[in-house]
Order: C-alpha cells, then sequence, then structure tokens
C-alpha cells in the first residue's frame, strides 16, 4: 500500500464528468483545487522514543533486520486508511506513529514480544494489511511512552488444508490473494472477498469480525472460524477446531473482532469451500429501493439465497452509472427503463455459485422474485461491470480528496421490517448535519449482506470538504451517522469494525455493562493494558 | 416433570426382552432387583435457611404465593435430571435443595430479585424446566447461607412476532410445545427441538447454548438467538435485534451459555421460519459406521444439508431395533439386510423438509449419495419408528434405574476426519473405565448433527449399576468419557452444556486463560457472586 493512500500507484481514474456534474449539483464542487499528499520525507512524526533496553530485546530475538525505526517504516505504520487517517496522512501532521516496526517470524515470536512488551510496558499495535477504516491500527498510547507496531507480514504461510473436513488452518499475515491463489490451486476458496481483499490479511479478517462482498453465500468470517491461536501478554489462548461447542459462553466470538485489544491471532482455522464449478451473475433494474429490497427479503427468507447480493438506492445507482459506464450506455439505459415504467432505478446485482444447474435453478428462480417485484433486467452486464471494478472504488476516494471533496463510509445492520425507517432517517440525519456546516452532503446507500432477518446497509457519503476545518466536519458526520444507527435499531457497524471511531458508540449500543465486562476480561490477560490501546472498549468515550 | 424422573406418569415402557438379552449379554443383569424411588415425603432435604428480612422483601414484591417453601416445590426444584441428580432424588438422600423458590411475574421482577439476592447475598439458581443433564441447576451455595431458586414459569408470553424478519420475541418461561403450537397456529416455527423438548424452556435453551434434533437444518440455538434481555445483580443488559455486527467482541454468544451465571435471561428475540410445506422421511442400512459417516459428510458438504440426520453405530442400531420394533420385525430386516451383504447395519435416519419439489429433489440426491456410499434403504419406516420415540428415550432411563442399571448419555463434536479416530478412543476409554470396576459397560453412539467441518458424536452408555459405590462408577465412567474427549480432539459437550459436570473439564478444552477472563468478565456483573454458583467458569475443579 502506498503510504497515503489505497493500494498501488497507477489505479487512480478522474471522476468521470457525468459524476462530476451530479457531485456538483448537490454538494458543489470546490472549482480549482489540487490538493495532492505531501511528499513522504515531509511527513512530520513525533520523535521516536524507544528504551534502548527494550530495543536490545527486540533485536536478540529478531535481528536487526526486523527491527525497524526508519522514517518510511514509521510512517507506513502510523495508521490505517479512514477518512482522518486519510487527512493527516496526506497533510504531513501525523500526531502519532510507533517508535518501533517489529516483524516476528513464528507464532512465539510473537508470544516472547507480548512478553517483553508487557515487562516493559509498552504498547502494542497489531499490523495486518493495514487497511483499517475505523482508526483500528492508529498508532495510539494512553499512558505509555513508547509504542511497538508487530507487523504479521513474516507470518505468510497455510499450516495445513484438512480436506475430508474443508478446513484450512492459516498463520495471520497471509494476504487475500495469496491465500485464494494456494486454495484454489487445490479446488478450494474461502470466498472472503472484502472490499479490501487485495490488501488484508487473514488476521486482520479474523480480528475485525470481516465480512466479505460473498458472505451472503460464503459466511461472515465469525461463521467461518473454528479453531484459533492468540498470543497475549498473559500466555497464549489456542481455541480447537471444534465445529460447534455448549462448553459455556463462546470463547471464539469473544477474541473474533477483538482488534488487537486481548491479544495477537497468529493462526485461524477457517471453513473453506470447494470452489464452484459455476458462478452466474444477474443484474436487475427495481423502480424504488422497496421493491428491490422486498424481492432480496423473499430470496434469503425462501432459501434462494444467493451469493453475492447487492441492492443500490436511487442516488448509488445514479452514481455508479455515470461514475463506471460510458454516457451513450447511460442515456441508453434510462431512455429504455423510462419506457418501461422505472424513471429512478435501483441496480441489483445477484451471483449464483455451485454446479451449474444448481446455478442455474437459482438463477431462474431469482428472476421469478425480481420479476415479481417490478424489477426489469438488461442482462447481467451490469452485474460483470460491478464485479470489474469492485476491488477499485478507494482510490477514487484518493482522487476525490486531491480534488478538495469529503468521502467517507460507514455502515449498519437491521431487522428487514426496519430497513426501510432506518435507512431514511440516517441518510436524512446525516445529509442535516452537513447542511448545518454548509456543505450539504450527496449520500449514497446499497445493501449487500442479506440474513433471514435482516440486512446490511451501507453509506457512501461525498460532501465539499470544509478547508481548515476538516475534523470538524468529519466528526458532525460521523456523529449524526452513528447516533441515527443506534436511535433507529442498528449496529454501529456491520463489518468495518469499531477500532477507536466507533468505541464511542459501544456503550450506546450494548449498555454500559458489557464493555464493563470487557475490560474486565481484558485487564485478566494484560493486566497492564498494553495490547492495542484506545480502540473497543478502551475507546475515547467520545470522538 | 415428576420429581425423582423424567416426564409424566404414564410413558415408562419395560425394556424390552431382545435389548435386555443385549445387555444381559454385554453388561449382565441384576437379577431381582426393584429400586423404585423413595416416597416424596421420604426425601430428607437440609432445613430451609433463609433470613426473615429477605423472605419479607420477596414477599412484598412477589406475595406470599408466589414465594414458595413447601417441601414438594423445593424437592422438584432441587436438580436437574442428570445420573447423579437421579441417583440422589431416587434415594432421596439430596445434599442441596434452594431454601426458596420465587415466582416472578415480569423480567423487572427478575431485576428486583436479583438486587435483593445481591444486597441479602443469596445465591440464585434460575430454572426454566429443570431437565439440565449436567448439574445445571443444582441448588449449590458455596460460601452462601441461602439459596433462591428463581423460576421463570411465569414468564411465558410470546412478546411479539415479526413476520417480516422473521423473528419472534419470547419470554423466556414459555415451553417447547406452547411456543411451537403458538408459532404454528401462525404458520410459523422455532425448528428447535431438543429431546427434552415437551419440559424444557426457551430460556433454558438460550442459556444453555441447546441444540434440537432438527438443528442440522435449522440451526443451533445460538445460531437463531439476535437479541436479548439478561436481568444481572449490576443491572439489566440489553442486546438489540441487529442481524450482524462486528461492533467488537460478540456479546450475544457470551450470554448465550451462560447458564444462569452471568444472570437471568429473561426474552430473547429468535429466528423463526416458515412451516414446511413437506416433509419427507428416508432411512438407510450402512455396512458401517465409517460408510454412514461419509454419506453425511458428502451430504452436508455438497449443501444437500438434510434437516434431520442421524447415523446409529452397529451398537446402537441393534438396541434400538430390539427395543422399539417387534422381534419378528427385527429378525426379517437383519435377514434381508444379510443377504445384501449387510451383517452389522448401521441405521441413517433423514428428514427433508420445504416445497414439495424441493424435499422430493434433496431427498433424490440423498438417496444417490447413501447408495454410492453402500446404502440399503428398505423405505422410510425406521426413520418414522424414530419420530415416534424421538422423545421418550429418558423414560426408559428410569425403568432401567429401577432395574439396577446405570444409564448416562455423554456427547461431543469433532471435525470430520477426526471422526473415527474419536468415535473409538471415546468408546474404549468408557469400556476400559467401566471394566476395571468390575461392570462392562455397553456403549452406544450416533451422529446427530452435521456440520461442512464436523459433526456431533452422542454416546449411551449401560452398565451394572455397583451397589453402594453408584456414585464413585459415574465419577469413573465421566472421567473417562471427557478425558478421551479432551485428549481425542474434541469438545467437552456438544450440545448438553457446561454445569457443574462438565466445569473441571473446560480449563482442559480452552486453557487456564479463558476461564480466568470469564470470572473476571462475571465479577464485573456478579461481584458478590450469587449467579448460579459452582457451575461452568465457577464449576468445581473436579468430580
Amino acid at each position: 500500500m502506498r503510504w497515503w493512500g489505497w493500494g498501488e500507484d497507477g489505479h487512480d481514474g478522474p471522476v468521470k464528468p457525468g459524476a462530476r456534474a451530479m457531485l456538483t449539483d448537490v454538494c458543489g464542487w470546490p472549482e480549482g483545487v489540487d490538493n495532492p499528499p505531501v511528499a513522504l520525507e515531509d511527513v512530520h512524526l513525533p520523535e521516536a522514543d524507544l528504551p534502548d533496553a527494550a530495543r536490545a530485546r527486540f533485536v536478540e530475538l529478531l535481528g536487526e533486520e526486523y527491527v525497524r525505526g526508519d522514517h518510511t517504516t514509521r510512517v507506513s505504520h502510523a495508521a490505517g486508511r479512514s477518512y482522518p487517517d486519510l487527512l493527516r496522512l496526506r497533510s504531513g501532521d501525523v500526531p502519532y506513529a510507533p517508535d518501533v516496526v517489529l516483524y516476528p517470524a513464528t507464532s512465539e515470536d510473537v508470544d516472547q514480544l507480548l512478553a517483553i512488551c508487557h515487562e516493559e510496558r509498552i504498547a502494542v499495535v497489531p499490523f495486518g494489511g493495514g487497511t483499517s477504516v475505523v482508526g483500528g491500527i492508529d498508532a495510539l498510547r494512553p499512558g505509555f511512552r513508547s509504542c511497538a507496531c508487530i507487523s504479521l507480514a513474516r507470518l505468510d504461510q497455510i499450516v495445513s488444508i484438512d480436506e475430508e473436513s474443508l478446513t484450512a488452518t492459516v498463520q495471520a499475515g497471509v494476504f487475500g490473494p495469496d491465500l485464494e491463489k494456494r486454495l484454489q490451486a487445490k479446488g478450494f476458496t474461502l470466498g472472503h472477498f472484502p472490499q479490501s481483499f487485495e490488501f488484508s490479511t487473514v488476521g486482520g479478517w479474523v480480528a475485525t469480525r470481516s465480512a466479505g462482498q460473498q458472505s451472503t453465500g460464503y459466511g461472515r468470517i465469525d461463521e467461518n472460524v473454528f479453531g484459533l491461536r492468540c498470543s497475549t501478554p498473559a500466555g497464549v489462548v489456542e481455541l480447537r477446531s471444534t465445529p460447534a461447542s455448549a462448553a459455556g459462553p463462546n470463547p471464539r466470538q469473544v477474541f473474533v473482532g477483538s482488534e488487537g485489544t486481548l491479544g495477537i491471532i497468529t493462526e485461524a482455522t477457517l471453513r473453506i469451500k470447494r470452489q464452484p464449478a459455476s458462478t452466474l451473475w444477474d443484474a436487475w433494474f427495481f423502480p424504488d429501493f422497496a421493491s428491490g429490497a422486498a424481492a432480496l427479503r423473499l430470496m434469503e427468507q425462501t432459501g434462494l439465497h444467493p451469493d453475492i447480493a447487492r441492492l443500490s438506492d436511487v442516488n448509488e445507482t445514479a452514481f455508479g452509472l455515470a461514475q463506471l459506464g460510458s454516457e451513450t450506455q447511460r442515456k441508453g439505459l434510462m431512455a429504455y427503463l423510462k419506457v418501461r415504467g422505472i424513471k429512478t432505478p435501483c441496480l441489483m446485482v445477484l451471483r449464483y455459485d455451485g454446479t451449474a444447474s444448481e446455478t442455474k435453478a437459482r438463477k431462474s428462480a431469482g428472476r421469478w422474485i425480481a420479476k415479481k417485484h417490478k424489477g426489469i433486467s438488461i442482462g447481467s452486464t451490469p452485474a460483470t461491470m460491478w464485479e470489474k471494478h469492485r476491488f477499485s472504488t478507494p482510490y477514487l476516494r484518493d482522487q476525490l480528496l486531491t480534488d478538495g471533496m469529503l468521502v467517507d463510509t460507514m455502515e449498519t445492520s437491521t431487522p428487514w421490517s426496519n430497513v426501510e425507517a432506518l435507512h431514511d432517517s440516517i441518510r436524512f440525519e446525516i445529509e442535516q448535519a452537513l447542511t448545518d456546516r454548509g456543505t450539504p452532503g450527496f449520500v449514497l446507500c446499497h445493501i449487500s449482506h442479506l440474513y433471514t432477518a435482516g440486512c446490511s446497509l451501507y453509506y457512501t457519503v461525498f460532501s465539499e470538504q470544509q478547508i481548515g476545518e476538516e475534523m470538524e466536519q468529519w466528526k458532525a458526520l460521523k456523529t449524526a451517522a452513528g447516533d441515527a444507527m443506534i436511535a433507529g435499531g442498528g449496529t454501529i457497524t456491520h463489518h468495518h469494525g469499531c477500532g477507536a471511531d466507533h468505541a464511542p458508540w459501544l456503550p450506546k449500543e450494548t449498555g454500559e455493562l458489557w464493555p464493563r465486562m470487557l475490560r474486565a476480561a481484558k485487564a485478566e490477560i494484560d493486566p497492564a493494558g498494553i495490547m492495542n490501546p484506545g480502540k473497543v472498549m478502551n475507546g475515547p468515550d467520545a470522538l
């Protein structure tokens, strides 16, 4: 990942004229702004401050090569990829960075490093791919002199594949593409494709309770973790790979989602599947969001269960058509849909994985449901177009920041009976908060994960940046969105995780007792509180 | 439930001659033993000891009628239905019983009762249906003068049904048959049918991480809980009904399975399903356990996913045929199977729920897999025969205890690749332990819950009782089975729960750190440790 933004160079495309016109229309557009990131050497970090004794112990364990404190390494491990992270990185004014970045080679190295950090009272931030969008790996160190970032980059092995039980035991530092390549070579897949897939790791997925674009079909990561190994300052927790257990409260579901606050997950045993012989795409346009949502609900509740299911609202559909296709295509499509009675289309993208006969039958059943809900299809092209761009949207954010625009995303989940009300109220509150600051917002939304009881809602928000008050503007937006989610019966996050940014809403969502229980449990295995401080149950009380 | 055993009078059948001959052959049979339970009035309980001040506060809140301390009420709330519980109850020598049984009418009553019990330092045991087979509701009170049993019997309302989201919010005290009756009247089902279904409650299922006979299709209770309300001594925890969340460690999966040690679950929001239009049974005989297990594995991993799937090993099949059918039927069947090459059959029972076309297609796919694995079918009669007796096996245990026999059950789960090895080693260790005591055992086993990664193994053990050393004999059996499960890569319990009986194995399964974390979390909301003491993380260290 490039240090100041998403992914690698060469993928940034400009905002297309149609999309830009749409944003300009609603939000305005900061004319003549060109606000690129500062040069790497101009990034200002706090002076590194690591006691010599601690450094010596790290070097003794790992060797000089794997104990790094150079400027480039510190900058590239200072933060994740949230909007505030990007503001700080691009401006060159980075208020926190690890004093040292450590590269253990084995799980046992991690055990040793945590023991040393506990003894030396050094804060620890675990680092997988560095893609957190919720401040989950910001190098915070409240109450500690020094902060060590532990990169799992060298824990990159697939330990074993149990072809009979369809599980794979994988080290935490394996990146998405590498995992899939090695699984697919043997005919398997994990089927876990978050938008960050190319730059995120197995350990990161497990630690943050990740969900991927195919999780409707393949399951969220928390449904696919059977066993795991977690290093903690008090020792190692090893949870065996049993498919189910009634032995009291479930420890897997406490370590999964702990985001480095309880320890470092060094290895996990995951459910894998055989690669599907056939995948069929389908795409539909609906006259409104409610019709499309009702169709998705029926698909899920009748067991049709698409492997990918996404429904964009009117704004997201319009923006997507303007940004992804050509203007001629877009106009032709809109004219066609208008004749068929759809003026403000909502795009639904579906995929079915399985044997050829299964996918054919499921797609056919899906078509029946879509038609029943006033859907119009122009074939699967809009779906395959979405697939082509499925990992590239974050690059657009980098471009928009350069153009002086605010871009942020946030997500929740709620029961089906509450989808429309929550969808409306979150959008209303976001728009209100941004209008109040004099920077009207353009809000897109989609449904992307289905459950029999409900679904996720994912928001993308655009606005003109308030130059000089970028962070206050973002806080106002974040607060409005988070409060609306909690007040409206959602969760503060469906799959981005808690990190520092969502921590203030944790007690609002669960009440005060659960975070207190978590803090007590944490204190038992991390008595000095060194593990990823300032996040989740130990996060800040307010933004 | 009758106070000394299972269910209601009038369901006890004798052990049939064929089954008795089988047991006699392996274990011997205590000739001339007739060992019925003592009369209720002859049950000896410790003197009730409840401070007057506490009693007055209970009466003030609930009224005299709902604060009971009579002999019958105390006896019937003294213990669950584990083998040691039955030994104690039937002998009339009951070492612990609640000093008072409380019947709150509302969730808020429960809140108040826990506040009073906390202030008065009275141990609390929550009581749903009283069917625990792991010592989960034994009225233990280590360190406390008094013990109050809180019965949820009056919290018997279905609060609401969300037909759009397919969820039902249900009070903890609703019994299985009542729940299903009311859901089915509206066309829905929870599909949760543990063997205790007739006498157990929603709150008990949620608190103990229960699984039912149809959980392969309908999901374990932990997969079906979205929201819950739990009273604790420190206040109420309310977890909202979101279908999925990434907001840190998962609180649902900590309260689910907490077995009253963290608080009392007074209400839960559960996933329901539409009642299936069609259910099709199927039954197969396999030449050995491994062939049947391989067929089940393929059924689950290819997504065929039967709603009920059970495979009995050779011993269980033989015992079942001898006990459930007629001798003529049995002989005819065995002769038929022998001609077809199966001398020691293993019975598989399957059920498919869904639309008529779905169930037909799935049954047909299942037949193909069964045949591929050397299965022979004589139609669905063995399956419907199993269905007829699905809730009645516990009555047989009562009869066998009267006859002087030991009967116990235990269960685990493990990955598919380990099923055969674990199946063998558990049986070997149980047989060894019983032979060592001079009372050879007869061990039955079945698979009853399927996961893509593995399955459950459920054991039934028979032996002659060692008169005068019944408890020592049981401890030897339990220790052998539990140690074999942990040593062999299983879990100490797949769905019976932890209770007091399995507590010694919790740290062996997860390591010491997890129980320490649980104790710390518990101390935060139950600082005096009044909630169900002696169970799960606070259980005894050894049997």
